[in-house]
């Protein structure tokens, strides 16, 4: 249907040209602590720029109606950005290579997964699916202008099943 | 009694000698997406040194045996390291300023609550209360040894309410 936006399945490979998932699930692991816990190791490497800083915040979300409509992309040119779930709700990420309709993705990630963009990824803030959901956010602190919007051509994801 | 480690309840002022807590009650917060979702902000900021880089894993602890014997402290000269638990379960938080018994602390940390430890400060590697926690770290990647353990005249925690 045009003007719909469908929803894929979240896989690392879908999601490589966007950024990494962080995800236990098929990460390379090894045993610490004297074996009581296992490492699921450097799933991403926090990018904070040349002049910034990496820092940890708690966004909580809240759900948005259904169907979801998809008009604006923001970006963080200077910086990475990674968004991991504190419950286990499956929530959407949706983004994009180039900041117009025809480019968007749409994944759906479950409450075992996160993403981290890249510096200068386009993507839609926060879509979840729950009534509320908390997330911890590495991102970027420092000099310049880390945030760029952009209003784009309508699309709709319809999230009821 | 002897030899038993007092838990008490994890709270920022308790915890400002070791680190930060991960938190959002009681945290700057402001709304951003249009409103969807509030921030809770720049709770920690990363310390990966100066050459080194933060990097996001996932640790996933198992219980210990209760009581649990403290015997061992480790810390991590050369960057911070943070805890965030994916799921609601409460944890213990054990740590000191000086790598000797008397020194030991131990926080009962809820499931909305993480913590960094700043680099340097002594602390045991994660006790879970669940059978098995997740947990998003975010620590120090690069050149040098970040690692010292040194062992301790053993202390107990009891668990069991």
């Amino acid at each position: 249907m045009t003007g719909m936006l469908a929803i894929e399945p979240l896989t690392e490979r879908a999601f490589a040209p966007f950024g990494r998932v962080l995800q236990a699930q098929g990460a390379h692991h090894f045993p610490i602590n004297q074996g009581t816990t296992t490492r699921f190791h450097a799933l991403a490497v926090a990018d904070p720029g040349a002049d910034g800083r990496a820092i940890l915040s708690i966004f909580r979300a809240t759900r948005c109606a259904d169907p979801i409509e998809i008009a604006m992309l923001e970006r963080h040119p200077l910086g990475s950005q990674a968004f991991m779930p504190l419950s286990a709700h499956d929530w959407l990420v949706v983004t994009a290579l180039q900041p117009h309709a025809p480019a968007l993705r749409c994944f759906r990630a479950t409450g075992a997964q996160g993403v981290q963009y890249d510096a200068g990824v386009w993507h839609h803030p926060l879509l979840v699916l729950a009534p509320e959901q908390d997330f911890l956010v590495v991102d970027r602190q420092g000099p310049g202008d880390n945030l760029e919007m952009v209003r784009i051509e309508p699309r709709r994801i319809r999230i009821a099943d």
